[in-house]
């Protein structure tokens, strides 16, 4: 027997009328690529957004057809997520930090009908333009006076001429929500990238579950700033979550260093914001440098990659700024876990609260997680044994884009299908994930792991480091021995020795590396991750001392 | 297209499970019908609510079968909840305040198979067992020793001995998340009560969309103690709401008076809570009596019926408890609108904040609503003009009970449907809705429209009166006209004239009621509210002083 329910789809444009209804006069305000700050209201964005829908069926475009983007957090960019997708089209951010040739072969992969870009990424359109298969528009998104005057870009539009030219009537079509939404590739380390095809359902769900206290705790009186790219999993929701909740929206732009975003941070109002941990050490120098504090920011959340134990307690205990540490992938849309308290946990110590802080967090509803040893069996939630983390859920994907034979699930006993994430993680009585490294970085030393990201974090916990990545060097008895690379502070002249000596007592006496090596740089991926595999490959044949 | 996402149907049992695996430790407390306090956990409460999943497969209940409850809020009536809709079959809660006759009716229009029963209904099952049509077994809901000895009750089962008996091995089904899970009658004051069939998917999406820190703003670190009977739709959704969020519970069972609630709030450290105006009279006129204060409570939800103005000021600024004005109805799972303060108006007075709380509130995500003239048209946002409410969301029926035929709703131009609420109401600029009166209630004098609830807001808030009615009665000229019922507070001689120039400055001359009435008790219906129609009948041949 069916329940005797209105039948009404989880839809994009759902968010986008009911912003637009019931908070249509909120800004959203815009650090414009052109230089400018720009404001306008949900109302505003509405309007433009159905303008949008028109101009994209007017360029021929249609169905679940692949609407690529380059570009930065702006309105224009909020404008497509909700112009495209609401008219059943797919929203295919491109990442702007991949290689040429990558960047290609994905559009060519997600089959691409059209290109929109900011200026900043008019040379690299460019250079590129003849190269796409199946591109046959390209939009600038800038103002008319903005375009270029001898383009060698085919089929070259400017965005404003799209909107002008456009109806502002458009009656969002009602359809599945299992129709696809969006779509996004992996910046995967080896082998080709790979497509996370996201539904209306799951977009929407994500969003809900994104929205309670116990996850990023958003209502319609937050000012969210998202500093992680709308190109990078969707901003982590945010755009989504923020019209649901009608909160004011301030758009960065493309620029993202310290003092840009401070000063954005204060004008604004903002009071919530997130971002990889590299994005806040930006900002926390300019604001150290300057003695500078922040009026109106509440918390941030901060995820991407483990945030540094010091960075939560800079925000919290120096700037009163709450840390939301939290974890999730390309493939869950993006997020799994967040780290906020729970009954009872009230009244810990500062120190037992700030150990909890350092963990990625609880699996908010709707996302189920659990750790696996080598045979698939189950691991206690202890805090202390460490193996596969495996999830599930509806907004976590079950085959990659394009490729509907190869299943990304593994099945347990009742049947029920696992994303396995690759990170190796331990979970705490309390059901507190804490991810002790990735499945290719943790090091095997003589049959037993060592977490390449403990002796990471402690490092970089000493004054003189800057950043610093452990990696496996090769150990003709033990296989694999810990090999620290480190970046100094400028100005830092810290020594092998005095590092070394900073562990002391903080770990099991066989983690210790066996060396540390000083480097320049280390390199960071287009998600502002450090890419452990291009330090592999140099320090690939490194003779430890040890040996 | 599709998406490439899992196919994860939204099941109250996925409730559960997430509450079992993330949230085992938390407490349940239940002030049991027997007397005494009873306390398990989550981790408990999955054990046992398997059990009862496989005691009603042996009781040979099966598929989409209804299973009737007459019961307080109780860790059992928790387990049933989670017990029959997780295993598929359809919890439907029984009013134990209708009249015997109508309880029959309605036993026997859901089809229910077997009735739950608490200890206080004993007699009640003892004096109508017999005349139910579908009824194959009786449950009392109690220990072992407090079962009859000698009961004409046939089929009397003790509901500890099915959970001893029963298995705690139980895999939740997995299906269609459209399937039906739980049946509710509105407690209709005309015509037959009517049943409204709630599914899996719309009760998953109502929980998800309550906790929203916009809404009722629930958490793991609260503990809800719901004075809203779980068989009044669903306790408004909070037994799924806490598995959600992995919050404390506590259950009052049949102890709602004032003096007993008071102590469980302190005992347990409830800091948020839910119940209809009536029941926080009686908790007020407690802690007035006694000088008493709270000292975890943060916030209660208030609904049912609007609430006087003057508890919203009494329980903030005596009590600095926030009141969450909310609005819903059984044919809503019920949540429509909840009043929280939007973005920017933080800064607003006291006095302006104070005027926005009167109202029922906005939209939470999911709900869209709109007011309409005598002809259906839209009418304007402006605070002022008043027009019947329509609601549409995936959380609101479309047709009742065994009534497929008859559609509940109304279509617009573009084919949607709205379910209308039967309420008056207005929707001010900024969203926020105020419940003007009943479409029934309203006082239609000389072709204008008078409404009854300001009226009474306004008596109510005279010190020497306990309760306000008005309804309209005949006049030769302006055709009705309000008549003010008043019921006095113990010790009050307030007079017919007091009350009249009470109302002075307050409203519109031509608003004042043309006369009041004092009687020593209002009605009131099964769920708490006032019954005018038991007045109107009582008044319906009251001669004006002014006809």
């Amino acid at each position: 027997m069916f329940g005797q329910m209105m039948n009404q789809p989880l839809l994009i444009s759902s968010l986008l009328v009911h912003a637009e209804r019931h908070h249509g006069t909120r800004e959203i305000v815009t650090r414009r690529v052109e230089g400018d700050i720009h404001r306008y209201t949900y109302r505003d964005l509405a309007r433009r957004a159905r303008k949008m829908a028109n101009a994209l069926h007017a360029l021929g475009i249609e169905g679940s057809q692949r609407i690529g983007t380059l570009a930065w957090n702006t309105y224009r960019h909020m404008e497509l997520y909700y112009g495209a997708s609401g008219a059943g089209m797919v929203l295919h951010t491109l990442n702007p930090r991949l290689h040429p040739d990558q960047l290609v072969w994905i559009a060519d992969n997600a089959g691409d009908q059209a290109i929109f870009f900011d200026l900043t990424f008019l040379p690299l359109i460019e250079a590129t333009a003849t190269r796409y298969a199946t591109v046959k528009h390209f939009v600038l998104m800038a103002d008319r006076d903005r375009m270029p005057r001898d383009s060698t870009i085919p089929n070259l539009h400017c965005y404003e001429d799209l909107v002008e030219a456009a109806s502002d009537r458009f009656d969002w079509p009602q359809f599945d929500e299992n129709m696809a939404s969006s779509l996004c590739y992996t910046s995967g380390t080896t082998g080709n990238p790979k497509g996370v095809l996201y539904s209306h359902r799951s977009t929407v769900l994500h969003a809900y579950a994104s929205v309670a206290p116990d996850a990023l705790n958003l209502s319609s009186r937050d000012a969210i700033l998202p500093v992680v790219p709308m190109f990078h999993v969707n901003a982590w929701g945010l755009p989504y979550a923020a019209c649901m909740v009608g909160a004011k929206v301030v758009f960065p732009g493309a620029a993202l260093d310290g003092p840009a975003l401070y000063d954005l941070f204060e004008a604004e109002g903002v009071t919530v914001s997130a971002g990889v941990p590299t994005v806040w050490q930006g900002l926390l120098a300019h604001t150290e440098t300057n003695g500078l504090s922040f009026s109106s920011m509440r918390r941030t959340v901060i995820g991407g990659s483990a945030c540094p134990p010091v960075m939560i307690k800079t925000f919290e205990e120096k700037y009163n700024v709450q840390v939301l540490h939290a974890w999730g992938m390309t493939e869950m849309s993006p997020l799994g876990t967040v780290c906020t308290l729970k009954g009872g946990q009230e009244t810990l110590t500062d120190a037992e609260k700030f150990a909890i802080q350092t963990k990625q967090g609880r699996a908010i509803f709707g996302v189920d997680m659990k750790i696996v040893d080598a045979d698939g069996k189950e691991l206690p939630w202890d805090g202390k044994t460490s193996g596969e983390l495996l999830v599930r859920g509806p907004w976590i994907l079950d085959s990659y884009f394009n490729r509907h034979g190869e299943d990304a699930l593994r099945y347990d006993s009742a049947g029920l299908g696992w994303f396995p994430t690759g990170d190796v993680s331990t979970i705490d009585p309390d059901g507190f994930m804490q991810i002790t490294d990735r499945t290719k970085d943790v090091i095997k030393s003589g049959g037993e792991w060592i977490s390449s990201i403990d002796l990471e974090n402690i490092a970089m916990a000493h004054p003189g480091v800057a950043m610093a990545a452990c990696i496996a060097a090769h150990h003709p008895k033990w296989d694999e021995r810990p090999l620290l690379v480190v970046m100094r502070k400028p100005g830092s002249e810290v020594t092998k020795d005095e590092i070394l000596a900073f562990f002391d007592g903080k770990i099991a006496k066989w983690w210790l590396p066996d060396d540390v090596v000083f480097v320049d740089a280390i390199p960071l991926g287009a998600t502002g991750k450090m890419q452990k595999n291009k330090l592999r490959d140099t320090f690939k044949d490194y003779k430890l001392p040890t040996a």
